[in-house]
Formats: C-alpha cells, sequence, structure tokens
C-alpha cells in the first residue's frame, strides 16, 4: 500500500539501531538459530538464518517453528525500533500464515511496521526462503507489540 | 467447554501415536530444542522442552520464538492424530497470545483438537512454563492445519 | 483447563456488570444485529443475536461476519469487567476460526478471561448455533484488548 | 513488497468478477451493512460501506465489527476469484488488527491474494477510514479461506 511506506515512522531514540544490535546480541536464543541481524531502519528489520540440518522438519526444509521465531524477532525489532531508550518491548501476540515450504539456503524475514502508537505498535513480517538470487515467500505474519517505558531492555521484565 | 471435552476426536490410524511419535523423530529441530514428546492420545498432544541458555531471550527466560515453535508443533501433532495412516500434515496457520514470561525449569506444551474435518483440522495449545509442581500459562494459541491425503509423512510435500 | 478456571479474576470496578450494561446500550451496531446481553461475571460474558433472515449469507446461515462480530464483543466485555471504573478499552486485535457453519435460531457468544494485565487483557471467545437445547460450536476467538486508564467509555476516545 | 505484486494469480473462471457479483448479492448480512461491491480483479476486491448510526460504536465511529466483517468478505471475494466457476469458498479463519478508530464517511476494504493454491487462498485485506479524500488505515487483516470444488456458491454447504 503505498498509504503505508509513505507514513513516517518515529525513532525517538537517535540510536534505534546500536541499541536493536545490542539486545539482538543478548538473545541468546538467536545465536542458537544462526541468525544474523541483516539491516535494521526506521520501523523496519531485516535478519537471515542460513540453512543447517538442526533447523529442520521430516522433508528437510526449514521448520515451521524456525520460521515462526524467525517472523517473531523480525517483527519484534522492526516494531523496537520505535521506542524510546529508556523502554524495553514485550511481544503480545502474531499470527503467522504459512504459504510455502522453507526450502532453500537461507531464511530472511523483513518486518515493517504498520503503525507505531505510544503502548501498542502493530508489525507486518514476511518471511523469504532464498534460493540464490530467488526470493519465495514463504510465510507472512501480522504482530503486536507493547512498549514498557522506563524499562531497559536489559533489565528483567514482567509481564504488564 | 464442556462440550468440546464430550466431543469424540476420530483417530483413522490405529497406530496414530506411533505415526506422530516417528514424525517427531524425524525433526531434526525438535532435537535442536530439546523437546520431548511426553504424551499422545485421540486429538491431544503433549511436548516438553527443559530449560537451556541455548533457548533464552535478553532476561534469560525461555524465548518467545522457542515458546511459538513448542506451540506449532504441539497443536500440529494433536491434529495430526486425526489423520489416516497414508497422510501427511501441512501447517496452514496459527496465532499465538503471549500472557506471562516463560521463566521456569521446563515449558511444557498441550495441544487438544478444537474440531476435526477430513481436510481442515483446528487444533489449540496451551505453554505452560513449569517450576516444580507450579505451572503458569505463558501462552494460548489456536492452529489449522492440513491433511494431505495419500502423501505419506515420510515423502517430500509441497504446499497445497 | 482447569488452572483457567481456578484463577480469581479482579473485578476493581463494583459496578462492573453495570458499566458493561451501559457500554452495550450505548453500541447502536448491536442494536442493528438484535444483539442482547444476556450474561456478565467477573471475566466472563455471554451474548446472542436470534436469527433474522438480514444476517445471513449466500446459504441463508448466520454470515461469517456476524459471527465474529458477536465474537468481538463478547470478547470485548468480558475483558471489559476487569478495568476500573474510569477506564474504556480499545480492541487491539482478534483472530477467530470458523469451526461450522452458523446454522440455527441464534448465536451464543461466550467470552471469558485468559489473562487480566493492567494494560493488556487477553480474552478467548467462543460462537455457539444454538438449535433448540442442542448448541454446535461454530467458531473460536482470541482477543487482545487494551484498558485505558482515565477515559470514561463515555466519552470520545482515540487509538494509543 | 514488489514480489507479491508482480506475482500473477490465477482466476481459473473467466467470468470471476460475475461470480463474485451474483454471491455478493446473495449474502443479505451485506445489504444490512450498506455494503457495496466496488471493484474485483484477478485476486482482488474492493468493497464499500458508508457512514450510518446504525453501523456504530459507543464513540459514535464504526464500531469493530463492522470492520472486522468488511476484512472478512473483502478478503474472501479477492479470494473467491481464484476459484473454479463450480467451486464455493469457507472462511476458515482470519485474524484482524485494529491501528485506529473507524472515524469517516465510509469504509473501504481492500483485499489482494497472497498465495492461491488450489484449496487454500491466503488473502490479506486493509480497511481504511475514507474522509473526503483522505484514506486512513483502519485496520489490517489475514484471512485463509478453502476452496470446495464441485459445489456451486448457490447450494448449501457444510463444513469441510
Amino acid at each position: 500500500m503505498t498509504s503505508l511506506a509513505e507514513q513516517t515512522i518515529p525513532t525517538p531514540d537517535p540510536d534505534y539501531a546500536g541499541k536493536v544490535r545490542e539486545s539482538f546480541k543478548r538473545q541468546a536464543f538467536m545465536g542458537h538459530l544462526g541468525a544474523e541481524l541483516t539491516a535494521v531502519g526506521p520501523g523496519t528489520c531485516e535478519i537471515r538464518i542460513p540453512y543447517r540440518e538442526a533447523l529442520t522438519q521430516q522433508h528437510g526444509f526449514f521448520h515451521g517453528g524456525c520460521i515462526g521465531a524467525l517472523a517473531d524477532v523480525t517483527a519484534g525489532y522492526a516494531g523496537y525500533t520505535t521506542a524510546p531508550a529508556d523502554a524495553t518491548l514485550l511481544t503480545v501476540e502474531y499470527k503467522i500464515s504459512m504459504v510455502a515450504p522453507g526450502k532453500g539456503e537461507a531464511l530472511v524475514g523483513r518486518g515493517r511496521v504498520i503503525r507505531a502508537g505510544r503502548t501498542i505498535v502493530t508489525i507486518a513480517a514476511d518471511i523469504f526462503a532464498v534460493d540464490g538470487v530467488v526470493e519465495t515467500l514463504c510465510a507472512t505474519a501480522l504482530q503486536t507489540i507493547m512498549i514498557r517505558h522506563g524499562r531497559p531492555d536489559s533489565r528483567s521484565a514482567d509481564r504488564a
């Protein structure tokens, strides 16, 4: 939708990209999946997971749970770019539709903020299976996160 | 809902539990998460993931992506118990609401079929964080799977 | 899940039922659907829509859009019982799975709070098609609402 | 995503637009909402609902249930364009995120097919609140429908 692309996504923290990078590094599960943060922008985020046998389902393709986890973090960090410096985020919920098998040398997730509220942020994420230069959409997701003000990301946080 | 508990969930494959066990073993990603299949019944499934540092987010709790993956497989295998012997399944979509942090010595996922159609099966799954004998609900999910008849689970399968 | 039924749902507004009744009355769309508020409890709500030709799809059953609207308000008002007196609510999102046609003399929706946070409330709702004393589950939904403190329900409200 | 826009959406029924128009007319609930089918294309659909007091919530804006119903039918008919002549459709599920109040002289829903399978079709829909020439995104949805082959839309149909 052009109207979405044209909206200005606010990034109150000038170092929003550094903040995302730091938080990403602290997530041990991202290392366990071999995930790499490849791009961060205002309201956007891209994360890549190279293929490994350990990430597969019974047919040798990327497991749906791995695709879902990638959608979760890609959307979450896209949303996190809109938070102020002293805030952490909570995933409230997400929904993911699988549209093709995760068959390829890598998965790439791309998230973009749909609407950035002060407390509630809505984000879309598309997950592509990559085979050389060809990217095939394998899943699309919609996520809701909650921004928790005054709670730095490095501190422990309970649910609001 | 009592009306749900009372409905009879069909299991046309007499060895539905063996089928689920075999399929689960073939999913390398389940091994990577350290997941254990702890129970299978007609339209139900229970899977457990013991705590490991490798599965955490920045606050040291189970990562939401790990919680989501557990919901995905728990619901999927609960639904798979309703499939005939010569069928495989595809996850069509799921939605998950996070309601508490994944804080504990293990996650336990429990799936139960809501409605078993010939082609489309709807399943609910609850994910609990376990601390000793206390289980705290940390997420609840609704999933849709598609049964693909005449496609054994061990063969490669594309999306319908 | 017994563990859910056993939890105590907080209702900080002693007149939570009156508040729901008043808000329901102000929704012209509920009158347009012929919806009746039949029960309200702590974290629960029941709403009924008698059959009318005007509410049908091409096969003469209740339209999915009507079923979805019932899920939306039933879950929303179940969640609203957990809000303090000076708060209004916003629907953040919901997901609904359709499991049987809406075929009968009425639809009945029943919502129950899954988790009541101060700001975010997660609610489940089941929609049944009623034929005499027989109730058939026709849809199940999961909803997220946001409680807006200090914003009475009768005032106009923008999105948080 | 440009990759989505570029894909060719199949419309095996040459009269897909006529089929959608006929089906839309048979839905009494669409008349009850005052909905108008304003455009149909391969994998796309646009439906408009002019403002009426009868469609509002307690703040005088379009009710969320009306917004949800519009998302449901807009996505459903976008998906229905991909079905052969002798097929009807069933809504399997949808998820909708509300991002702004439904405040304006009309709602416009626009659906577009994300992936058209033989049996399962995934569709996205955006709902805009219209005020003069300004359109504001008020909700975004993802839907799954099932194509039932050999079941004309005008006949009664149970759930697969």
